[in-house]
């Protein structure tokens, strides 16, 4: 079923400005993509079949742009380390555990489900350095019938006995390897994720430059995060100016393809000028960069700058996979960053967290993220109803509520390039 | 029933600096109390009966020391404004309302249900200047079997015509009569409850103070805030050194009897020594501090400093009932705190939360927020299971995890002063 009408109070985003709303309107799928937002159904449609959705509310799905799932397991917990300690004391531990198929059949069954669960219908996923663990999520997904990239991991230095790869040279035929692996699947695609410079070495970035380049892939890391890390990373690299060369020196910063950087809490002009120039996204975090007390970014000015820039959950320093909850967290942060630090830069609007939970992350995927026409049909069906009220709200209203409660609200919906996902009714 | 056993995973607060917990443990109700925590279970009370919890947490009920409850309507909207222009523009049409009696009913239905589904057993709630529609909230919260403080707001200046009192006197002689009239209840209690000096003549709060003597009633109020409200009460209240001085000089600032101030974001160490000395209670409402903007208040300052202080969730500037939810902000707060602004203060630990929001606000009912001998049976027994992990945790994980996801959680029984509120089976 690829041609019909989703009928409800229809929310979307056109620009970071604005949220085009359509009370009582129609959205139309046709061929798996948007053909259109309508107040009164065009004759031509009228042979769709049409699903009423009443006064619920109808949105683009949410795009997640960073996501570690092995982490899944420990989100919620010891969060009072910064990102270094968070690393060595929970999360490699936890990433190593995936060696063993058998654990990693089961925590990515559960995170899969959460994942089609949510109201998520397109994220980017970090996986381990296991390509046999990777690719078993990578099924799991394709399964939900996910839209997602996913990355096994690169690290060959700085990292644990038990979780770091024994040469640049093995952990690049193995992800060479999984390439290959991974290229059956039809809504799952592999993205390369060197985990971050401290983790890398020259010759395996150089390594991965060339994958890239034979492959066609789009690359994922982490960017200027935690104060700790930037030092180190300082001290790394002592020929870069800024973070991001450490990965655009070997080509893996945008311009020759696609790249998310996440957090970028602490990006200078200097190298938020490279990512609008290269065309990196931003994925901005902004529970994982509370929680691991890296600090607050400065999405605002990403967006000033025409810096491309989406939403990222970042499991497991972020503790839920709903990115209602960071739109939510992202405002809050934006709020805290303007009190406490710079009254230069006011605080994110509805407006604008809309726009990065979906159309801005969703550009990584190409036209994703808004019901405009030609747009992938990505659309999540919203049931705010138990939330009780003693008098009527608009949908204006009603939409930035469910950014602060959607964990008081049921999904009654969700569809990708027009498949249906799940449907109540 | 007033003497039974829970059995399950028992975690309670005897201090900010630990949280004890006995795994597949016993609590003992007797007589509506605590009669201690055991491992095994003492012979004397094998005749009681057991509630075998099995696997689920078993933790004090949460207390909520600053909700406004009229407010709950307009929840997770309208948060793009400082506190005054947000009262303004939001509140006060809001609280307008409230002078129909049917719309309070309806509105204070909804509010004193999902209280009663929420963790929290006891709260301090205020209302608005109506006290009909006071009383009836009084009455839903009593019927829910909840324990509160109920108050009937004052406010006879610098508020719009349709939610100004007509003078001092008028004031004072209604909320002497909405006193009298609120003496039936068994759970509920009135307190005294000036909105803020902005709003309260200083006649007003001299008439407040007869009747809190001639009472014996508690007192809650807004402190300290938002850096605006400060600027305007030095302006209306010029012979006064800090915004506490204001409440201080009517005898409104603990002492002689019991006294909560909300936020005290702002709080010097003259007015938190002043608290500290008079016994006030700080209620820091973390989540409402960073929607309206206003900053994050020194929490860790006050535990140190030994002023009493709780939770409150501060619905509307709040934007939900859970008091976990609170916690999980308080922590998240004082990180970016810490990190933006002052790292003299080191961020909040999961023990300091959970004692705040059982034990530390707890102390404003008396022996109340624990499980130690003594202390009022409130209870909460939380399943979460539907958190599905791929391997166990250990308790203290788990308990660290409901802070955070609380709300992917369910209560499966719920206990105040050993009565049943709620109970699964």
């Amino acid at each position: 079923m690829k041609n019909y009408v989703l009928k409800g109070n229809i929310c979307y985003s056109r620009s970071k400005d604005e949220i085009c709303i359509v009370e009582n309107g129609y959205v139309v799928c046709e061929n798996g993509r948007s053909a259109g937002v309508y107040a009164v159904l065009p004759e031509v449609y009228a042979p769709f079949p049409c699903f009423n959705y009443e006064d619920r509310m109808i949105i683009p799905g949410l795009v997640d742009l960073h996501v570690h799932a092995p982490q899944y397991p420990f989100r919620g917990l010891g969060m009072d380390l910064e990102l270094i300690d968070w690393l060595n004391t929970h999360t490699f531990v936890e990433e190593a555990r995936y060696a063993d198929l058998e654990y990693a059949g089961r925590a990515y069954e559960i995170f899969s489900e959460d994942l089609r669960n949510s109201e998520t219908t397109r994220a980017c996923i970090f996986g381990t350095i296991h390509s046999s663990a990777t690719l078993l999520l990578m099924e799991k997904l394709e399964a939900a019938g996910l839209k997602a990239y996913v990355g096994r991991v690169n690290m060959d230095r700085n990292s644990p006995g038990y979780l770091c790869e024994e040469s640049a040279r093995k952990s690049a035929e193995d992800t060479e390897k999984w390439i290959l692996d991974s290229q059956g699947f039809q809504h799952v695609r592999p993205i390369l994720t060197p985990r971050f410079t401290p983790s890398c070495t020259d010759e395996l970035l150089e390594r991965l430059s060339g994958l890239r380049k034979k492959y066609g892939l789009p690359v994922q890391s982490h960017l200027s995060e935690n104060l700790g890390e930037i030092e180190w990373v300082k001290e790394l690299c002592p020929g870069t100016a800024f973070y991001g060369e450490t990965y655009d020196r070997y080509g893996l910063f945008g311009s020759q393809g696609a790249s998310i950087m996440a957090h970028c809490v602490h990006s200078g002009e200097a190298e938020m000028e490279l990512m609008r120039k290269r065309g990196v996204f931003a994925a901005h975090c902004p529970e994982s960069n509370v929680n691991l007390a890296s600090g607050a970014a400065p999405v605002k000015r990403c967006l000033e700058k025409g810096i491309k820039t989406g939403l990222g959950t970042d499991i497991a320093a972020g503790s839920s996979l709903s990115v209602f909850k960071a739109m939510a967290m992202a405002i809050q942060c934006s709020k805290l960053r303007w009190r406490l630090y710079d009254q230069s830069l006011a605080p994110l609007t509805v407006e604008e967290v809309f726009y990065l939970a979906t159309k801005g992350g969703g550009e990584f995927f190409g036209n994703v993220g808004s019901f405009e026409e030609g747009y992938a049909f990505d659309a999540v069906v919203m049931d705010d109803s138990s939330v009780r009220q003693p008098r009527r709200l608009k949908v204006r209203e009603r939409l930035e509520r469910l950014v602060y409660l959607s964990g008081e609200c049921r999904m009654a919906a969700k569809f990708i390039d027009g498949r249906v996902i799940f449907r109540e009714n």
